[in-house]
């Protein structure tokens, strides 16, 4: 199956502010232009064919996306509208050619979603015949009300669409699952001097050819104008809080990360992957050890929340971008398990040459926090290889630990012993527990 | 499905051994009873079912197959055939009423098989309308062709069947895919006064109702006497070597596990359960850990590899038993991890006890060690949560490494050291290597 992409339109209001100079497709939005992410959206949905109207300044859209297109992985295939001026009607009939009858997606550009929505768009319109189905959200749920699509549904049947109708329960969230029956409404319409997309959906409802699939509330923003531009940021971001968040990620890391330096990032280098995100956060951990084995245990403290922050921001850049891997989680867990051992072997060196605990003592409590830290992540991993079981992690936790230790050094190394004998209980005793749990579950 | 298995024989020749006091199907073959075995190596292939048809001394083998039936985790119904002196024929044909015109499998109680065999006759039956179908290998296969039933095959498809005949190219291995056909061909046949199975297989062939399924070569074997006792015996615990074993596994491990431990174990103690031989091997790494801790490295060192040893003895006897699950997996690595860990702790505060090298740069050594071992280990979890690739192990040789380190001490304890020294290169240069090639292979 292929999407079309309409990227035709000027999208003056949103050009007002500080992207003026270029053309909305262009637009970025948490290290992604407004194009990239509808293509990389629906990629993810299991789409790799595309067809991209452009209209507005399309030689330097096209150019920016050509560019991109290697790293994006898909095939592209572009139809200049010449008469974009005209409505989004006629740039849909522009794509006709190149789709042979089939059934496609077609979204706007300035159009963002969560990923949900495509992939249960397109299980819901199997089967569905010839109709067309268009994916609709409660107005309560729209940024911008007065700017929607707005829909009348009755029985959760389509009866009438268009922005200037007073009598509405529902808008268009901008994605459409199409059969070739649009291109017929389109042909009807636009010879009747009718250029919007939404006078040939209102023909497909007459017609009774559209059905409709409700969102539930789940993400999408039509992006029109610096406000909604914010407003989906905003979203965004705040939608990167996990359910799976361990307590000093949900109440600290994660206000960090999602609302500074994950911005930020984005922000001073808009073309950052995530595994530099990773080498990043090692290499804060690197230096903290550093600065504890060189007796600065209340800057390293410091340093082991940044780096645990900034672990945060490679997975939260991964899904801004669209950019999860398995490999990348691999290559992030690898490194954070250095990163973890790392430091407490810094603490460890800390706490030899301050000389104030017996060396024995301190050899069997640094190893003990070194093998249960790297333990409870080997049981996680396991879990999910043998098991097909994923625990909760806590490494949030543990660093944290290990940071308040370092930075109550101020007041006397002794802080930074009992943090670790905290790792090496903690660590252990979840080993044991998971062992444990995992045996009275799965036992056959 | 269910699986009908004959276990009504009184097995004379079988029972002229050390068994003489056991029914045929209660003698043992490394930890379990033959019938045991058969349950068990049906239900891998998927079927709960079965119906058991006893004979010689029934009372017997039915409450010591009910006191088991919980631990097999299986449906078990039994059918006393009292007139199992006639012949195998008569068994078959009392299990009828228990079947409900369903298709089923049937086999003996004293074959062994390759748990593949019925897997995929399974398949292969599968589709063959009304035709039973039996399992076939070629003669010289065969343990004890002598007491073989053989089979005359033309082009693929059986002419005749029978202990005596002369002409014969193939051999029948005792497990059969039935239909119904079955019963009218044994009743027809016990109404002739012919009350073998194979009688019942002739008039299956004649009447065009047979396929044979090739095992290729896959091992199997009827045990009807002590010598093919001992030659399954041998075949299993030869089969018990991995192809993905590690180079000291091969040559050394395997040897001592599948021709000694293993074997020793099973006959110390047929109960015996893998975890418990997990916790033994775990116990031995201990013990080892405080030899060197108590400054007796060479012992030390030789209970590294037995631990290593013991370490494949858990896995054999739950291939043995059909005990493998992914609990056990999962707890039988976690306690290696712990093992590998405290064997390196304990060579640490040995290398910190004596004295002789600078504590800073043992603390690093073994600290690097202790991190890489497990690394290495997580790595390969994480491969397989992640990407689904499955690395190969490498503890084997890691654990002879220590052992000989240990070994050498007897000449002087830099041995120690070095071995330590090598652990930490080899382990986290492994962890890069593999990190290198999973970004190469998976990289998007």
């Amino acid at each position: 199956m292929k999407a079309v992409i309409l990227a035709a339109g000027k999208g003056e209001r949103l050009s007002q502010g500080e992207d003026k100079s270029k053309p909305k497709p262009l637009i970025p939005l948490l290290g992604l232009s407004l194009i990239e992410r509808a293509i990389l959206s629906v990629k993810k949905g299991g789409i790799y064919d595309f067809v991209i109207v452009v209209g507005y300044r399309s030689e330097e859209v096209v150019k920016y996306v050509e560019e991109k297109q290697k790293r994006l992985g898909v095939n592209l295939d572009f139809v200049d509208n010449e008469e974009w001026k005209k409505g989004n009607g006629v740039s849909v009939l522009k794509a006709r050619e190149k789709l042979k009858d089939e059934n496609f997606v077609l979204l706007m550009c300035d159009h963002v979603f969560d990923l949900s929505i495509l992939k249960e768009l397109l299980e819901y319109a199997k089967n569905r015949g010839d109709k067309c189905v268009l994916c609709v959200d409660k107005p309560e749920n729209v940024f911008d009300l007065e700017d929607a699509t707005k829909i009348l549904l009755e029985r959760n049947k389509p009866k009438a669409i268009g922005k200037g109708i007073k009598n509405y329960n529902a808008v268009d969230c901008g994605l459409f699952y199409c059969t070739p029956a649009i291109f017929n409404a389109l042909v009807e319409e636009i010879g009747k001097g009718k250029y919007e997309l939404s006078d040939a959906v209102q023909c497909l409802i007459d017609s009774d050819n559209l059905e409709v699939f409700d969102v539930h509330g789940r993400f999408w923003c039509d992006i029109d104008t610096q406000e909604s531009l914010k407003y989906a940021k905003n979203k965004m971001l705040k939608s990167l809080e996990k359910p799976t968040d361990g307590i000093i990620s949900r109440y600290i890391n994660r206000k960090f990360s999602t609302k500074i330096f994950t911005p930020l990032i984005l922000k001073i280098y808009k073309e950052v992957t995530p595994n530099q995100v990773s080498l990043l956060s090692f290499g804060v951990a690197v230096i903290s050890a550093l600065l504890f084995l060189l007796c600065h245990p209340v800057i390293g403290g410091f340093l082991i929340q940044l780096s645990s922050i900034l672990d945060g921001c490679d997975g939260e850049i991964a899904r801004l971008k669209n950019m999860s891997t398995g490999i990348g989680g691999f290559i992030d867990a690898i490194l954070d398990r250095y990163a973890d051992a790392i430091i407490l072997l810094g603490m460890f060196y800390y706490l030899m040459v301050t000389k104030i605990f017996d060396p024995l003592a301190v050899i069997f409590i640094s190893s003990l926090a070194i093998i249960g830290s790297l333990m409870v992540s080997y049981t996680a991993a396991r879990a999910i290889a043998d098991l097909n079981y994923r625990h909760r992690g806590n490494r949030d936790f543990r660093l944290f630990i290990l940071f308040i230790g370092g930075v109550l050094s101020y007041i006397h190394p002794v802080s930074v012993f009992f943090s670790m004998v905290i790792i090496a209980l903690m660590t252990n005793i979840t080993v044991m527990w998971r062992t444990v749990i995992s045996w009275k579950m799965f036992r056959e």
